[in-house]
Formats: structure tokens, sequence, C-alpha cells
């Protein structure tokens, strides 16, 4: 069986955003006992992550890590049409990923107690992102 | 329904090759309308990547940014044996990914309207590179 | 058909432990010919990697460049309650993966003669390690 859904979420910027609950709600609806969950981002400029979902910390760290080893503004970047953080926004989608997939047991996403899936917006303005969730199984 | 293809790419060396077209074959030769497309590399020196598919620069400063934290040459690098650009090109793949999953729907792959879905030779020479495309679904 | 197994590997602090064994033997058991096998880590300071298998020498570099891009104890970290390697482990799992998937073809993994799945442990205390294996196919 596979059930595909659409979810769109509105970012305010630069920042993580806990898709966990969405996307525990499309596994439901999709009235999959087992399988796999799969979520994909259709942009190149924000992107998902496991992350411990306890101590917020931990995703500030993740933005001061990122903007050390990919500033913006960067002389080095030859693509900035759509400013100092354009192309800064596509290296940490490279370095993170656009796509994720999760075990599905007992018609539940299986994460681990600390993990969250988060998306990452890399953009300062905000956006409204496109994701679409795949659930596959019996 | 299951169907596996093997796809080999010759490169040119060192850059980005755009699979895009060659995996939207694979999808509609499958017959399959909706489920999942994985894209494997049965190489640890090259990977994959989604990219903002409109300007190369993007891609060309993709290779700046790597050149910089992973550059060819390091003297911290022990493993060396293939030459300067052996264990870049090993760190470059973990630091990307060497498997993809991308959505499925009426036969075609469903990308953002700027994302495409390339190939990354780390090795300055050529190689031909093998992947295995796995289409799921129904 | 979905056939799901749990792992636990116990590591002896911060490195890399090959998993291509267990994982071959998970899709024994599922009794799976084709499709796919999706490796997940339930935590989100250790990872997985696809590294080459033949020259220790390569997991020893990929350490020290994950110790240079993301040292223990930088200052820079607010959230270090575990430790000096508390944030980097975060980091170094966000840069690599959590998940991955690989093809299995004729009942067996199907990677390439160099490619080796690694679980890679970024604390420097044991950890017991929850992995769950989803193979999925007909």
């Amino acid at each position: 069986m596979i059930n595909i859904s659409t979810l769109f979420k509105e970012t305010d910027g630069r920042g993580t955003f806990d898709l966990t609950m969405e996307i525990r709600g499309c596994i439901e609806m999709a009235g999959i006992a087992n399988g796999l969950c799969h979520v994909f981002v259709h942009h190149t400029s924000a992107s998902l992550m496991f992350c411990e979902n306890a101590d917020p910390s931990v995703r500030r760290d993740l933005e001061t890590f990122m903007s050390r080893i990919a500033p913006d503004g960067d002389s080095a970047y030859e693509h900035d049409s759509e400013g100092p953080d354009d192309m800064p926004a596509h290296i940490r989608s490279v370095l993170t990923q656009t796509e994720i997939t999760l075990p599905v047991e007992n018609g539940r996403p299986n994460l681990g107690t600390w993990q969250g899936l988060y998306l990452w917006e890399h953009r300062h303005h905000p956006h409204r992102r496109k994701i679409t969730v795949t659930v596959i199984g019996e």
C-alpha cells in the first residue's frame, strides 16, 4: 500500500521547525501499520534533519556551526543573485538532506526518544515550503 | 511492484553530471505510477545531490566550498595511495550522500521546479560509475 | 513484503563499526529477493556511512577531518551538558546520516566491491546503539 500526502510549511526565516507531529499525522492517515515513511522537500535552500528534541541550544549551536563553515556573504561565492544567504542556503542543504526516510511500526513513526524531525529553513526571508510525504507498507 | 535498473555514467573527472533525465527514464520504464525511486552509487568517491538546476555557478561554488573544507593534498591525510584527491573524494562522499530517494507520482519523478539530481564525481580522473535505480510502488 | 528487525550494537567509544554482515543477516532472514533495505539509528549522536572497506586509514582520516571542523570542547558551543563531545557528536550526526537505504538483489545487499556500511559512534564513552532494519520488496 502507498499513501502520498502534501504538506506546506510556512517558515519565518532561517531556523528549525519541528515536523514530527505533522509526519505522525500523515502516517496515521495513511492507515499503514508497518513500513517506511519518506519525507521530501521540494527545494534546494531548505533541508531536513533528525535532531535532539529536548534542548533548543543544540539547534542554536547547529546554526552557529553552519554560519562558521558556510558564512553569509562570503566573497568566494559567485552565485549571490538572491542575496548573501543564497549560496550558503544551497551549501547547508547539500551538507544535510532534503529527503529522509523513517521506519513505521504499529502505525506510528518509530523514532528514538530524543529524535525529532526538523525542517531547516536556510534563507532569512519567510518561505512556504512544499513537502511530499510517502508512506509505503502494509 | 519493484523494478531494478543499472546505469553506468562515464565522468570526465571532478564535477557534476545531471542524472535527472536518466532517472526519469528508469521510472517510465518501470511502469510504476506512484511510489518511490531509490538511486544508489556503488562507490565511495562519487556521490549524489539534489541541486539548483538553473544556474551552473551554484555547482561551481559547491566545488569551491568542498575544496576549502577538504583540500586536495592536505598533509593531515594518511590515506593518499591513489593521489592527493583520494581522501578528499571520500570526505566529500561522506558529507553528501551516495544514496537518495525521490517520490514518484503519475509515473514521473516528483521534484521541485529548481531541483535536479546530480552525480558528483570527486576524483580528477575520468571514471565509469555504476548506479542502481530501484523503483517501488504500484 | 516487509520485514522489520532490531539490532543493538555495543560501541566502545568514538569510532566506526562495520555493520555490513549484520545487515546482510537481516536481509537473508527477511526472505525478500529484490527490493530495498532501510537502516535507521535511533540516536542523534551516532550515525551511518558507506565507506571504503579496505584501508582503515580512510576511517582514521575521517575522524581527523571531523575533529578539525567540529572540535571537542569548542567554546562556541552552548550545549555541553554531557561533556565536550556532546555538541560535536550532534554536528557529526547531522553532517552524515542517521538513516540509509541500500538496494537488495537476489536476497543480498547489492553494494560496490569497496563499500562497507559503518555505524559511526561520535561519543567518547561506550554506548548501546539501537538500529531498526526494514526490508521491503518481493
